[in-house]
């Protein structure tokens, strides 16, 4: 067995249906996660128990979670806390927040999205301002928020059907913008399509984008921005 | 012969190209209008002075006429008007404006196809208020001329990239709006498809779409309603 | 807290799962409409009673109910008017009708979309006319109601498939022209982007279109047309 | 070498660029045709000579021939004829006609196409009906001509755009109909797909769709139905 | 009410949930078809009844009919006739056949769109020779039913995946051939789009399309032609 | 004239082909930016001088420049300096850089893309350290410069053909990393359609994407990243 | 009945709803196999129990299969075997393997496509050596495989989202390599369009490409490659 | 300077347009090849110098050269060979073939891609078969070279249109087929788009795919396969 090999047997752990990688935060910084869509209850309740007995004193994150799966977790592990609205699961204790990502959505059917990213955000080891349904059809609304969004390190903005919230958002504002598409809508949406390249072309300069629905992703990297943030400018 | 051929002949002249219909007007209302592309400008100027001819009291319009076709138009039919933004060209007297129509652009770059907007609504017998570079990642323009969008019978907005104006606008008022989305941008544009679908999901409710870069279009619907519109509310 | 914070709280109400657009009438002159796709039936029925206690004079309109919310509505709201084939209730007096919107339809399949953009005039303000079943591929059936056509301020035509109503009707008439392409097919037409397509390439000018299945869409524009128009040309 | 080998031989002759399928007459009953795109004059007259050798009773076909190609032809075979609107040529004595193909068009643009199928009819042996210009904005034109599209054995009807009159026509008769959509268009014409789509979606039963711009194609399966019919019925 | 009206009413017969076409016969000589997806097995089983009883000596039929739909026709309509694999049911007596159509199909998953081909031919008036399972990676199997080909007077060609076998049995024989995608496949094959553009892009030609899983209007049109072939050449 | 009114003229000044925006750097804290495409070398210049006129102590960056435009910037500025490669043009001081961001390409073909994200990163204020050829084909040339992608405050990466640069990078490093399609590539690419959905599915969390060929984007969001990032970690 | 149909007898068995090819082996050497998805498992059982009984000294595959007919083949077949993971079963001895193929997959998700790949390579003859959850993000895991990657004949290279594995693989070793993109993925992935386009763009040389999912045709391809490989270079 | 890095330098030589690398033989066993697509003639001709100066003893391949890239091999390095057909430059000696492909075309206008196909197998060690001109519409071509097939080690595939040739082909035999789509068609066949889905939706087991027109990656693939091969089974 060559050293290489040895190595990798320590950072990962077989658990028969996955490899856990155990090693991930020293590598990236970052915290553990679970993606829970097309696993079953006990497996996801299983990775998070290994994980965690790892790494106790930091935060476990499981996304993507059926209702099965968040009650399952809820009885099983009665340590971790489930977030509904976001369709997760936490286990273990939060980071302490550096700097503050302000996640806005345009629409109610956003939420769980939004939701997911504000906890991805969290769970990454930074603060969250969360502003909810602030569509571009209602511009009063988004006007009133301004403040908020120049006080945030990093803007992670949720919108679904035409995904036009992050041009606007960002013709008022310089702060790092990351556009998240959602499925929201029907027809020529296209499942998420039409927002994702709206987002794309956006005439607002320094707009990233992430996959349709991927609050995850976006919470991941606005943290990221966030927490390296110095002093406010 | 039947009685239908021979009504149907006296509708329709042959130039051996084209079978030019004479008789559109009294079906709808509309002038003549000749579409130029992938005309030459021989044809294009032929076609113009017989419509001109049977009508003399009133405008012949061609669109999407290449720099060869303007400048033939220009020299071979001089009471002709070239409007060199929008492409095109105008024989004959314009209608008396009746009801007004708001043509907004995003950017510099939809300017053509907000010209022949403005261009094909005042040949259709509206009135235009051209109000240019009122792109959303810059509100306070917008914002900025909020009242001349309420006193338009119709509203149309063009815009490429990702076409977010007609939902912006659409939230700011309840003034009928068709959206005309540009082949303005790159990548993921795909064309014009990127504002297309943009436009076709937006969230603002009453925003209704033409194809992408079809000023005319817009501007025959738009006439047709400002003209039939009554008095201001 | 600022004077902008205060009026947006007057201007909304939170009921948890959305906050309440309590003052769209001011902004547009429209109703509120509450979209139902996604919504449970409780949540349904708690925004039509939201809505209607503040402005218990006009009609609230909810679309895209499931069969389990018309239900509710109608047990939990006896008061509601629940409309089966367009699968939406309204609650509260219809407005006067000013105007009137012919709406037609291509076939059987097309009549839920027909029904929703129809009710959606009516709740905006407009009246009536509901023509179905005349498809292109029986042109005595549309040859027949032509009149009726004419008679309307502005026209909502419903098609599936190929989508070639709206063109073939745009020729008939110059009366502004709003297509609603249905996902009535199979196949290549996949879920109505062959209607799409075709109504956005329509060869008769100034029709416009609105997102695949957007009864309500075309309604809302309709009716603004509609009620603007001034006595018959 | 074997027999396979040697018969093979003796079916096609090596041109160098191109071996030359001259057997085929025999096993589809249809004359030689030379697909001129992305070949150069040259070649082209080299085909068409050498299949004209072989068999110089029947007519041999080239289509999709650029400017220079026709020009070659014209000066290298002056006993070929060049048709210019259909951008081919052919060569040898045209089959006596058996049955009669109707070639409709919707615009003056599809008459290349129009006039590409018209010409692939005659040369495999059907007479042809040639009727332009009827697009579906204009009914009056098409319900002139109804009783020709009743006396032909197999209908060909070219249409871009929208591709809406397939589904007409298909309404008004039952004649057997091939459906040619044509790249004209523009925006979410999208090169072709969207009368492509249409005329696949058509809602008229029994209408068959080809490639787009093929009209060869359609003239060879319409020449073989018409060519086949029995007396009218 | 007018001329037209009143004829209207005679033409069509209105059940409330479909106004039914009691006329077609006489426009294109094709008898009564009741497409059954959509419609629940009352809706499907009140239509077969009405256009049996106006035209009792001429078959009705019913396509893509649920496994509950075919159960309700064939207890509640037990003179009907339930086909199964075909998924449809005939009413009434079948014509007489004129002419034959060899319906071929690629693969087993195929039998289903063949067979409602095969159906739609015979109560279109034509003759059916099936042959099934000559799919290309099998070649012999074709090309023992060589024969059978030459035989017909029409052919429709049946296969998903990636199409192949029109342009196989295209360049086999001279007999009109409709091709009909079906949506057998998987991944790539994008619902059928895969055989669809292959059949439309066939090198042989003179092969025509339909839509995906469209057996039925590949049987119209082929027994259309079928009909009127005269005697074998 | 109205306040606003007022406060937009002083914003804005317009040049009759466009309407230039004074006033961006206090809305974002950014540099005016010259989108070269579509425009006339000598309106390049005019907007150049007009930008630099106002603000003569930071840069302004036109991008997207013809040959042309970049000859006649050079002859017309001589003070400019054109940067060939970037197909871009600077006029006045670049800021001081603040940060670092680290630009990585795949291929020599990604070039121009990279050259005009570190451009954009310079003028937009933050330094840049340039990585160019180290494509996942050749992993030793990346796992050599694996310091450097540590040391930097943002990553930006610039692949086409299949996009995978990204998420190797993305498991190697924490960094915030902006992904770059470009449209490099030919046949399945699809205009750089290919990379940009293997780095919106990236399966290295945290990547976030700009539109195809965006470097100008990536740069933008980039440099505010690094701009507020604290001292190292 | 001719020599030829005669023969086809011989050569299938038709069991009523599938005719049975029981002479694929002599053709192209491959074992029969039974595609069971769209089957029952009374069909499935039908199927392997013919072909077994024919060729009872070597494996009959059967893949694609659902719960229910995993279940039942493993009650109806006691000797055969079934492969969870795999959703296959066999039935009849395994032929002695030759060559070895290495099957590498990307993550978790991916293992049920690897696992059909690695079983239909077996089935086919060669020898199978499998490496699970060597994703691109974690390069180190890969590295560590590096040998058993140049101890194979052929590589099989499983992997959905972005698809990215074959690239770095391909860049490590030179053994022949088919990429297997699998539907693990959301949103832009578009059910393995992603993972796909990712392959047929890689700038590996010498990467080839199967169906979305199809880990049954990598297999045979990969095994036919592994059994004609001589003695190891 | 590290390590790694030192040798980073001797692996690559820099050209300051391109990053050459030297050492891929190494690691794959494959010769040095130059893309020659957006490469100037000079810029070829310098990079197969530097590369022949390397490594003298075995040939450079350069692909996809304009003409005027092959004019200027041609005359700047007469000890080259030019491919006209290929479009593409060899330097250096042939290595000595080990093992066949046998390299289909379709149809003429697929030879380019064949004669890429055909050299890269070449200058990558295998020997090569080339069978033009065997398109599925006349069978008889290719069942005549049916032993052809059968000799060879890897077959390589080309094809355009609807792409059937390799389905056929992998009927007939069981030698591994890599099939190649092209993008010669028109219409619906979006650049090769649709031989490209034909392929990867074979229904012959075991055909593998490489990207539209990509003939240099099937000859990477095919001649590895061909050189592993043991003698002919």
């Amino acid at each position: 067995m060559s050293e290489e090999q040895r190595t990798e047997e320590q950072r990962t752990e077989d658990l028969g249906f996955a490899r856990v990688d155990l090693d991930r935060a020293r590598r990236t910084g970052d915290p553990e996660v679970v993606y829970g869509a097309g696993k079953t209850p006990e497996q996801v309740v299983a990775i998070l128990r290994t994980l965690h007995e790892r790494h106790p004193d930091r935060a476990v994150l499981a996304t993507r979670l059926s209702e099965e799966a968040m009650a399952y977790v809820a009885s099983a592990l009665p340590e971790a806390e489930v977030h509904a609205v976001a369709r997760s699961a936490t286990l273990g204790p939060l980071p302490e927040p550096r700097g503050t990502v302000a996640v806005l959505s345009a629409g109610t059917s956003d939420a769980p999205v939004a939701a997911e990213a504000a906890l991805s955000v969290r769970v990454h080891g930074a603060g969250v301002d969360l502003v909810q349904d602030v569509g571009v059809a209602g511009l009063h609304r988004l006007l009133a928020v301004r403040d908020r969004l120049e006080d945030a390190d990093c803007l992670i903005v949720v919108a679904g059907m035409e995904g036009a919230l992050p041009s606007v958002v960002g013709g008022l504002t310089g702060v790092p913008l990351v556009a998240v598409p959602t499925s929201v809508g029907y027809g020529a949406s296209f499942g998420g399509l039409s927002a994702l390249l709206g987002m794309l072309n956006s005439c607002a300069p320094g707009v990233t984008v992430v996959n349709i629905d991927n609050g995850y992703g976006a919470g991941v990297f606005a943290a990221r921005v966030a927490r390296a943030a110095g002093p406010r400018r």
